[in-house]
């Protein structure tokens, strides 16, 4: 079982979409996370779900809890706020990281590490210069249980 | 909006159940991650699903991408070898982290910031000796952009 098996074609955004509307296609099309391509439509990020909504959170609430409870609740406006007026090219982590991506050949041991590794339930699969679509991390549970 | 107008009943496993049960309860139910409860019913662990792979994958080939492609295909099932025989109390990580837990009063933006650190798209609410379910990303992100 390779990524050639288990890849399916995945939504892209690009480095010019805004926040908000990157969010609304995440949550409309219940999506393991979003694959961010750039002018020639490689990845140029890949931000699982979790990582949208830190798009979504202001950096002086991200790494403090105590901070975030006091904000009262009419402020998750301000979680609103923050996505609309952004675009994904403004919000990714300036911090470079290893991308969950890979080839069409990559082993289902290499997908599962590779997942484990980047925290990402989805893997973007480039062949050469283009962009297959993505092995998510119900494909390849599914995949491996079915064996 | 708080954690009790965002949470859901949600599937626990023990720190007894053997992880191969818990694989297939992630990809049964779909979920986007496991609460793991303790004999007092309380969560002893929460397991966001690229961590769940994680269980599954030998740690030999965890950060080491090159050795991982060099197993070839039929290695794959190393994998399900690996979570037939182990629980999950064998599996979890022994290092301590923070836990994405919080109590039904957590603002959306305390949830949002929560599931961001932990890189976990699940959160679960306790009150008191109570878990009261899970608040996941899909709920949170909908009920924002409901908003």
């Amino acid at each position: 079982m390779r990524a050639r098996d288990l890849l399916a074609d995945f939504p892209t955004v690009t480095l010019d979409t805004a926040v908000i509307d990157a969010a609304r296609l995440l949550a409309d099309q219940d999506l393991p996370g979003l694959i961010v391509v750039d002018d020639s439509g490689l990845p140029a990020s890949i931000l699982p779900g979790t990582q949208v909504l830190r798009l979504a959170v202001p950096g002086y609430c991200q790494d403090d809890p105590a901070l975030a409870r006091v904000v009262d609740e009419a402020h998750a406006d301000a979680l609103l706020a923050s996505m609309t007026g952004r675009t994904v090219r403004e919000a990714l982590p300036t911090r470079a990281r290893e991308l969950p991506v890979t080839d069409s050949q990559a082993t289902a041991l290499e997908l599962a590490a590779l997942m484990a590794r980047t925290h990402s339930p989805l893997v973007a699969i480039v062949d050469g210069d283009r962009l297959l679509g993505a092995v998510t991390l119900q494909a390849l549970m599914d995949g491996l249980l079915a064996q």
